[in-house]
């Protein structure tokens, strides 16, 4: 294959995770190595995703990112440095006029190289702008990079971003933990995690399984129908046992009916319902049927942004899942989303890509094998499969006692 | 003075924080080099605090701790580890048995030292511990070591466990603002922090102006009268400079009539009232009133238990103030509270102690010198006193990347 010269953009799209900035220094990393073997020119940075590049608003990264402490300090910074947006590209066969417009710019600026980094959505992104290039004959590479928290994208092992996400999870689930075992008093804690459709964040509250041997006394995903009188038997067994019972719900999870246990009827710009107050609801539940005092604890935010606790693991390989998506376009791959493949035994992982479309808009779920029969837990299987994930602390520059932070 | 031999008690209480179990560990290292002198016989630890002792369910802490790590994987275990109550004494002139009850426990095991670790209400049972041993020429050391993650105690310059959930606070908003500067689209985040009287946690959320330059646009305090319309104006005008804003309140703040923002009617054990949603009222009545996205964000427990972000000086500093407890009461001191004492110039902490009715049921509210005139903001001075108390990091064992907690 001929090489391809031109000059790379790369972007971030998506909600934020705490390794997005890690998998974006990755693929800078891997594109000024492109620069200086003399096939990619200049490497900009799309701001706010490709809501920024129709805008035209592109930052030159080969200029800000001229030292190591630069990247290693983006590899540490939560969110996305380059901003991020939530815009869904139309059907190019159907209104093809975003794309003839998107084009126009990458002539413009002599763009053959497009990474973006995002999740479903954005993957979606991939595949319309990769097959529109095609079907106009403009040679580009065009290839996605995943990240999300909820690890829901199929084709891959796990995602980026969703490791330092459990170990955040993980970790605050096994301090609250401890703080509900002080009082003597009968009480019920729901911790309320993230994830609308998968419940593997809310699975890896179990890990606290594998570092002291207690875990959340449930687990509830959205993979299984929640039914409100089970639950309370739950409950009451575990109360029978001892006094402080904790558990783990999914924001996500919904009766036989198909209803979720919370819904507020709100709806974001993609068009999924909007959750909030599952815990909540389930607390005034139990604190009605059961009588017993109850807490729910909504973790939030931070599970997407607390870089503070990254996994190590995720991280690094978040770095090299970047650096990787260049050395494939630069090897001619186009169209494809980068994915971790992990080793039969042991953990091992290596990189790979396949075609965006069979990626796209696919939901990956917890398998049956990793919930118990009863569905109001993980299997010890489930572990093994996460505990690799979150393992390793990262090492992070301080300032007044806080992060250090990187700005673009 | 002559030396009193005997045995050693302590005990843990109120609500659980990072460090407390760092004081626990300063108390037994101290008790157990009083052992070693041959002054004090065992050192017990008592279950659930005083409901516990009353219960004798008191164990040996010599034979569970009996190397360096026990002692170091106890400083990094949040909550607390001797289990804690809520109990409040009566006043001993007015009713004296349940006093004659504890007095005969500590004859029947030949308890000489009592520590109790804990905030505001157990600095009460000190008080009226020491004077009611007194009051019958029962010769006893009573020290109360004071632990609370809100710093209102009165008599120190701070408090243990204030420094780990400011660290955690401030390190939690700083990627909150991270996470919210992603998107272009105008959006009010309220970060909702503990502190029902007093806003020294809320406060340090501001500490993020130190590390980077950015933090939040408005802080609001339970020392200052809340006002909505006030409220509405700040964050039109914050508005209009940028399109992410990001805010602390305290759960405690209240209207000029002295109303809760948030009231939901339920008192705790001690007759204070339960505040929650004080963020989700803010969120819902800006929605409403300037029309723009908003959400809040409300830390809960992890403040009071996220040892995995703990700081070095807290976690020094508190297993420093259990040493000298007791170095304090072998040397005849009695009926005291330990204190923190901040050199003039610089950070310097030496300890010492005061009278416990100079410090029970007061409350230390940030003083007016720390916040802005017009009330929405802390000052230079206050993030000045704030940042010494963040600094450094633990270093902490992990299992199966989690961080490995003590078991008593």
């Amino acid at each position: 294959m001929e090489k391809l010269y031109g000059n790379a953009v790369v972007g971030q799209s998506g909600g934020p995770t705490a390794a997005i900035n890690a998998t974006l220094s990755g693929v800078i990393r891997g594109a000024l190595s492109g620069v200086e073997k003399g096939i990619i020119g200049k490497v900009y940075g799309m701001r706010n995703g490709i809501e920024g590049l129709t805008e035209e608003r592109l930052v030159d990264l080969g200029k800000i990112f001229t030292s190591e402490q630069h990247f290693t300090d983006l590899e540490h910074t939560p969110a996305a440095a380059l901003g991020s947006c939530r815009k869904k590209l139309p059907n190019p066969k159907e209104n093809p006029v975003a794309f003839e417009y998107i084009v126009d710019i990458f002539k413009k600026y002599d763009i053959r190289y497009f990474f973006y980094i995002g999740g479903n959505d954005s993957m979606d992104t991939v595949m319309k702008l990769s097959e529109y290039v095609a079907s106009i004959d403009y040679e580009m590479r065009i290839i996605g990079v995943p990240k999300t928290i909820d690890n829901d994208l199929t084709g891959t092992d796990h995602t980026p971003g969703f490791g330092s996400a459990a170990k955040y999870i993980a970790t605050s689930v096994k301090e609250i933990i401890c703080d509900c075992a002080v009082y003597t008093t009968k009480a019920v804690t729901i911790t309320e995690i993230m994830g609308r459709d998968a419940g593997w964040l809310t699975a890896s509250a179990g890990l606290t399984r594998l570092s002291g041997g207690v875990g959340p006394d449930y687990i509830y995903l959205p993979e299984r129908d929640f039914d409100m009188n089970s639950f309370f038997s739950d409950i009451r067994t575990a109360l029978k046992a001892h006094p402080n019972v904790v558990i783990a719900v999914s924001e996500g999870i919904r009766f036989a009916d198909g209803k979720y246990v919370s819904e507020n009827g709100k709806v974001d710009a993609f068009g999924h319902k909007q959750l909030s107050g599952t815990g909540t609801v389930l607390a005034e539940a139990l604190r009605e049927e059961v009588g017993c005092k109850t807490r729910a604890v909504e973790f939030n935010t931070s599970q997407r942004c607390a870089a503070h606790i990254a996994s190590k693991t995720d991280i690094k390989e978040s770095v090299a899942i970047g650096k990787k998506a260049v050395e494939f376009a630069l090897k001619g791959i186009t169209g494809h989303v980068m994915i971790f493949v992990r080793s039969k035994v042991g953990y091992k992982i290596t990189i790979s890509s396949v075609p965006a479309e069979s990626v796209a808009n696919a939901v990956k779920k917890v398998p049956d094998e990793f919930i118990v029969p009863s569905g109001n837990n993980v299997t010890d299987k489930c572990l093994e499969y996460l505990r690799p994930l979150i393992e390793g602390e990262v090492k992070y520059r301080h300032e007044a006692g806080l992060p250090v932070h990187f700005k673009i």
